[in-house]
Order: C-alpha cells, then structure tokens, then sequence
C-alpha cells in the first residue's frame, strides 16, 4: 500500500503571534506545501520569545518527527532568541559563520558590522545556512531541524529552498464537496463512507449564508482514487437527501 | 508590584488547520481578549483531529495554566471528537447532559433527535454548558477547560459568555511606535531600554514598503506608565539616530 509519510513538526516563535498582535500565515502556507510534498504535518506550536520554552520544543520534536520547521526570531534586536535557543536545545555554541558574514558585509560594503549585524550571523556550530535572497540574512538548518525568517514573504522563498533537502512523501489531494444540508443530516451517511475509506479522512464543515447553511466536506488522501470513490458516495449521500452539489 | 496574571493555553483542533486549507484566526481573537483581561497567554498548539494527542494536551494544558481554551470539534460529524478527547483526558464518562439536548431539541420541535444531534448534547460528566445563541449547540466547561466551537463568530460569542467565569489580572497594555529604520541600527539603544524596563516586553518588527523599510516597535506591560516612559526613551533614541515617529 502506500508508504509510511514523512511527519513534520511546526514552531511558530513570536510573543506578537500569541498576543494576536500579528496575524499568523505562515502555518497555512507550510501546512499547504508540506502536503504538496507527502509530508504529514503532525503538529504545530506557538510560542513565546522564552528560550528554555523554544529549546525544550525544538529538542522534543528533533527527538519525534522527521522534520521541524520554526518560523520568527531570527533578527537582530534583543527579542530575536531563536538562534540561540536552537543551539542550546542540542547543547551546541553559537558561533560566528564566516558564509554568513560574507553574505551580510556584501548589502553593506566598507561598514565594520556591529554586534548586532554579527548576531544575525550566528548560527549553532555545525548548521548550514538557508538562502534568503530579500533581505539576504540568511536561515539555517542544523540536524532536522529548519529555522526558517517569520516574515512570511522571507520565510516561502528560505523554505522554496530547502525543498531538495526534504524527502518528499506520496503527495496528499484534496477535494472538497459543498451543500446546501446541515451536518447532523449528513452526519450517519458520512460516518458509514468514512468507515469504508480508512484511508480518505473526511471532514465536515458547517457553512453560513445569509439565508441558507450547509457544509463543506474535504477530502483529504494519498491516494487520488480512493478520494474519487469515496466523493462519488458522498454525491449519491446528498442526493438520497434531496440535495446536490453546489460550487 | 504587579500582581502574577493568571496562565492559560489554548488548543486549536482541526485537521483542516493544519492542512492549510482552513486560515485559523481564533487564537489573534482569543489572543487580544486575554490580554484584555490580563490573563497571560503562554502558548498554543494545533492538534489534528487525533483522540489521544488531544487527551494527552488537555490534561497537560490543564495541569500546567490556570485556563484551558480548546476550539473546534464539537459538531455533530464522525471528525468532530473534542468531546470525548476531553472526557478520556480526565477518566470522565461521556454522557446525555439533559439541558443540552433540550436547547438542541428546541430547534427541532415534534423531531425525533438523531443520535448524530444528541451527540452534540454529550458532555464529560460534570461539565457545565457554555451558551451559544448562534446555532444553539453548547460548549462546555469542565474544570478549567473551556470547550468551544470552531466556527470564529460562535467561538467569540461563547468566549464573551464564559468572561464572567475567568478572575482577570491587571490588563495588558500595548503601545506600537513605528519609524524608517533598519532593526541593526536600532537594536544596540533597544537592548539598553530593554535591560532599564524589565516590566515592558518591547518586540521589533521589520517592515518593507516600496522603496522604505522600516520597524515597528511594540511595547507590551501590564504598567501603563512604564510604557510611556520607555515608549519616551524610544522616541528619543529614534530622533538621535536622525529619524522620527511615523504613523
């Protein structure tokens, strides 16, 4: 049958993200990829700018998942704890990467950086770094463990760039079906389809207009044919109760 | 000084969060309000629609924070397993709660309720019901934990209804100054602010307009006053490094 996916892990960092001063974007984006490439994402965490919270989260998924991704932290002011937190998560120091120094002295040329220029430039020993050709201060990756910018626009293009360094899994599909009928109606027929497509997992999703409700049911699967059966049934559901399909 | 503000989590269930398909935008809401009320956010999670991850997260959260928000889940559909998550969390029977099958009976007089509609009327035993003038269908609270809908406007009227039941801290306060330079030149003064202002969290958060880029500075203290010095001391650090405030 199909193979076993890749899991991931996600880390939001940001005392901004839990204050819901910024609205996050980034776990959808990531989310949305991680099922172009077949990989499951099993869970994600928002933190706060609090670096034992960080280290003890990103050592307990490095130790459970495939894959970690964290997004935010990595600047040069004072809050900016996400590097430092990595490195302790694996007891590893900080060091000065010379590769990430050349790329931030080049936007400024004939400048001494100051400590604060160098910060960005500080990764665990041993991390590689992650591209980031808008505003150049790049990411890094140490073990399984990608600590990706939280500016949405730097974060896609540093995770774009790491997607030859990920195992890819079996792709996920998706389709989704929408009518005009109240989940409890649905509700016994779709228990009975999902229980015979184990492999499809179904979710219902109550809608409201201005006049009228209804649901949304997304399938979701590694296998494409498996999905076209089971919404095949789901459609037959809809019109035994006097439904159909709408767009 | 200042009072300890009590602690909470939150929980954000859903296959659909993770997936990407669905934007949360709960935690921002329940984000604000809780700063509002002085209750100090400590982190979140997104759990996929999994009974044991949840269990697991539930009593975790409970054990750890004084408040614990879940959302999503409580539909009448097979993927909808908030309930009974929150029940195995605590060794708590899931059971019939007679109020709620009356507020959901109410909706459909002279209607034989399908178990599918009663299951939105069970509750772990001893939970006590969170209205929800919206579609009727009730959270609950038991313990410390709060289970709400997913849907945003039922999720926020049924969070203003439980406000009564949460002992609120000394209110977060927040201000943001913004100004057209770079993080690296700002960060060497900010760190010294910062060290002077322990009771204000002060974030930086770059921006890029067209042909600008920028900062934004968030101040963040449950002491007013203490903001507005430090908010002072920022200002005054901005114009000697030859910039202003902008709007």
């Amino acid at each position: 049958m199909l193979a076993k996916s890749p899991q991931a892990g996600i880390l939001i960092i940001g005392d901004e993200i839990l204050s819901g001063r910024t609205q996050d974007i980034n776990l959808s984006f990531l989310g949305r990829r991680l099922q172009d490439l077949g990989i499951s994402l099993a869970q994600a965490r928002i933190l706060p700018d609090q670096e034992d919270v960080i280290a003890n989260d990103v050592f307990s998924f490095h130790a459970t998942y495939d894959y970690v991704f964290t997004t935010g932290g990595i600047g040069p002011t004072h809050d900016d704890i996400t590097s430092q937190s990595v490195a302790k998560a694996f007891s590893l120091p900080l060091v000065l990467n010379q590769q990430a120094k050349a790329i931030i002295q080049k936007r400024l040329p004939n400048t001494q950086l100051t400590p604060h220029q160098l910060k960005m430039a500080h990764v665990p020993e041993g991390a590689t770094l992650i591209d980031n050709p808008i505003t150049d201060a790049p990411g890094f990756r140490i073990k399984n463990v990608f600590v990706l910018a939280g500016v949405p626009k730097i974060m896609q293009v540093m995770f774009e760039n790491i997607v030859p360094q990920l195992q890819a899994g079996e792709p996920f599909h998706n389709k989704t079906l929408r009518c005009l009928l109240g989940e409890s109606i649905l509700a016994p027929g779709l228990d009975i389809i999902q229980q015979q497509h184990q492999n499809v997992s179904i979710g219902s999703y109550p809608f409201w207009g201005l006049n009228t409700h209804g649901a949304s049911l997304v399938l979701r699967s590694q296998n494409l044919e498996e999905i076209e059966v089971a919404a095949k049934q789901i459609e037959q559901l809809i019109q035994s109760l006097g439904a159909e399909l709408i767009d």
